[in-house]
């Protein structure tokens, strides 16, 4: 049982951005942390597609929590599954009742999966990309794809298999529609013998009218032009309607034969969401209060993409790691005011611009926030790539990644081409002499 | 239907040491080439203990099987499974009947799993190290077992948790239980707050009278103190006779309390062996002409871990990566003279010596083959090094590598420290809003 009499219990739900960003600014207070998350390691997410396009591997964009929080002594880091918490008896059960822990002070940041739209069946044949063990999933996919299209005579069923179908025109989705032409045309090219992977086809759908919706409209319309370049098909306006095992249908009537869709289009929020006895909105994220606690309970704050926030105008703001590392801050420094008997201050986004990278050399950058033209093209390429390092967490990681992308870059080649005996769920029989 | 008139047709399964040996033998030669493995990749085996000690990633001891073979036009990649081999008509079946690949000459080469003497119950209970996925389940297995003592507050249950039982006193048994004790009480001290992990008990239990016993007795010793040096506890002529859970009984009646057991014990030959209705040993490994073929079918080659060959003495050659090596090679060279209507050679295996790692910095080298006296200690570490990083397959994760084995000497961190969602067997429930 964890238990301490005299300081007060911070527990927190998730190692993710906001989880993170909290349990550090507890750093020295007097104070004591619980961070509870369902694997060991916080993800680097905005480079989960370079995992799922077999750019980089999984460690190289994680680091053990306990890692990250070795120096804080006042923070426990504990490996389970959440499964309940009881917000009058103010306590977290983890793994259906193993273990109670009780707390003073509560935040949940267990963020948000894709979402199907009512669809569930769908999850199967279009996974999507929130999480490593999705990024191997799609990377599996596609390398696969590839694999049975060069086993294949049949000239329709290797079209079939190396045409690529992408739900959603936000970053994620243009990020890998970016990116898999490239790895066609250029990584595997010389590798297959009877395929010509020049024939690759990938095509992004968007629902809206345009990608990137968050972006100016013009950034939106070079990312548009950029993606055409590199060989992506880009389709707005166009739902889609169905998927099948071997095809994907457009409400425009426009059936499209493939073997792999990537989904990357709706969030749902997590499901301990509910658990708080809180207003949510149709996702199940919760309406938070402005200082990020749960309507009518003080002791309880949600932060990251689990919580929607708003700004000076009203609008939500993004769910982007910046909202979440801001949140997880502001939660903290509200909890340490009310420890203080201070008054809590309201969270406020601070919006420091936003990019999406499109392809081996191309990105957009909008600095709309900042009454600044956004911009295109190589140089926001470079921006890109600084920000990203920068932000990495960890020397090592961002030593070992800087080297592969360099490499990448130089040759080409993807270095974590990897489809395991485990990925394809099936391993040589134990026979015993 | 893979299908060539003119020239012969040679199909080689598994893409090994010995199956990329041969492979690249018949590069530029007039023949048809199909390389078949259940997975995309080769993989550097005798780097797979950093891989399940959290030194290495996956992808830095692979490199795809395709990629390797890019430049060799006369060859083809397959993945698959084959499950059946017709050695009247000369076909090669995969995935139960699915694709059928006729051969003129066929090699075989996939090798060996580990062997519970019978004992299959065991292989849940302690995993292998010969795959990627076995590798990856150890590394989940150890982190996990440092997790699981830091949320209890039973000391009898958290000492039971840090204590690890290597079954085997081999080259991968040593090479273990070398870097176990290292990452419990260098790598993982500052990490935990409840455990001390300096508690951590690291048990080698080997069956026979010595560890390494393909080794000269005196540099057993050395291994063996070098290992008792770094905090592992060696057990030698000690039988493993039960294991649970919880516990691992050893034929003394010793009953050591512990939740993970490795097995570095025994080995199995690859099914395939017994389809070539060719005499085998117990184990399965099939007894081969000196010049690789099977008995009575001189168009069916066999080669690496799973042929016996033996020496000029009549001993039986290791079953290590050289013997593979120069054993592919020689099918290779047997196939190419029969193809010109020439005699085959006896497969004769050139012993370059041997080593074996203990621990961050020592290693034993054995050089009797040439006569030499063999030594251990830093020397033969740092030869270890440099042997291991020039046949590291591929440019790229030779320099990766080197990196992070800097990174990891220096800094006494271990890179790869993942526990992921799909480790666990668990994910997040979606609801969909």
């Amino acid at each position: 049982m964890y238990n301490n009499e005299t300081k007060p219990r911070i527990v927190i739900i998730g190692a993710g951005f906001a989880g993170l960003a909290a349990a550090r600014t507890f750093k020295n207070a007097p104070v004591e942390v619980a961070v509870i998350d369902r694997t060991n390691h916080h993800l680097f997410q905005p480079l989960l597609y370079q995992v799922a396009t077999a750019a980089l591997s999984p460690a190289d964009i994680t680091a053990p929590i306990r890692y990250l929080l070795r120096k804080q002594k006042n923070t426990r880091v504990l490996l389970g599954e959440v499964t309940g918490i009881d917000t009058v008896q103010k306590t977290v059960t983890l793994e259906e009742g193993s273990m109670t822990i009780p707390f003073d002070y509560l935040l949940v940041a267990t963020g948000t999966r894709h979402s199907y739209f009512g669809k569930d069946e769908w999850e199967m044949l279009a996974p999507g990309l929130k999480s490593l063990s999705d990024a191997v999933e799609i990377r599996r996919r596609f390398l696969t794809a590839f694999e049975e299209a060069e086993k294949t005579t049949d000239p329709d069923e290797q079209q079939e298999l190396m045409t690529f179908v992408i739900v959603g025109g936000g970053p994620t989705g243009v990020e890998l529609a970016g990116v898999l032409p490239e790895i066609a045309r250029r990584s595997l090219r010389r590798d297959f013998r009877r395929i010509d992977t020049n024939k690759t086809r990938v095509i992004l759908v968007e629902a809206g009218p345009r990608i990137l919706a968050a972006f100016p409209e013009r950034l939106s319309q070079l990312a548009a032009k950029d993606l055409k370049k590199i060989g992506t098909e880009v389709r707005t306006k166009e739902a889609v309607i169905g998927i099948t095992p071997t095809q994907v249908t457009l409400q425009s009537g426009e059936v499209i034969r493939t073997r792999t869709v990537i989904w990357a289009a709706g969030n749902v929020a997590s499901p301990l969401g509910k658990m708080l006895g809180a207003p949510t909105d149709r996702a199940g994220r919760v309406l938070v209060e402005p200082d990020l606690t749960v309507p009518g309970n003080p002791f309880i704050y949600v932060a990251g993409d689990l919580a929607i926030t708003k700004n000076a105008e009203g609008k939500p703001n993004p769910a982007v790691a910046q909202t979440a590392i801001q949140g997880g801050k502001c939660a903290a420094v509200n909890i340490l005011h009310r420890l203080y008997q201070e008054d809590t201050k309201p969270f406020s986004y601070f919006d420091k611009g936003n990019m999406a990278v499109i392809g081996r050399n191309k990105a957009v950058v909008d600095l709309s926030p900042w009454k600044l033209p956004g911009f295109g093209g190589f140089l926001a390429w470079c921006a890109w790539l600084f920000i990203h390092i920068l932000y990495l967490v960890g020397f090592r990681n961002r030593l070992s990644v800087l080297m592969q992308w360099a490499y990448a870059y130089l040759t080409y080649q993807r270095g974590a081409r990897l489809i395991t005996e485990l990925d394809r769920e099936q391993s040589l029989p134990i026979t015993t002499a």
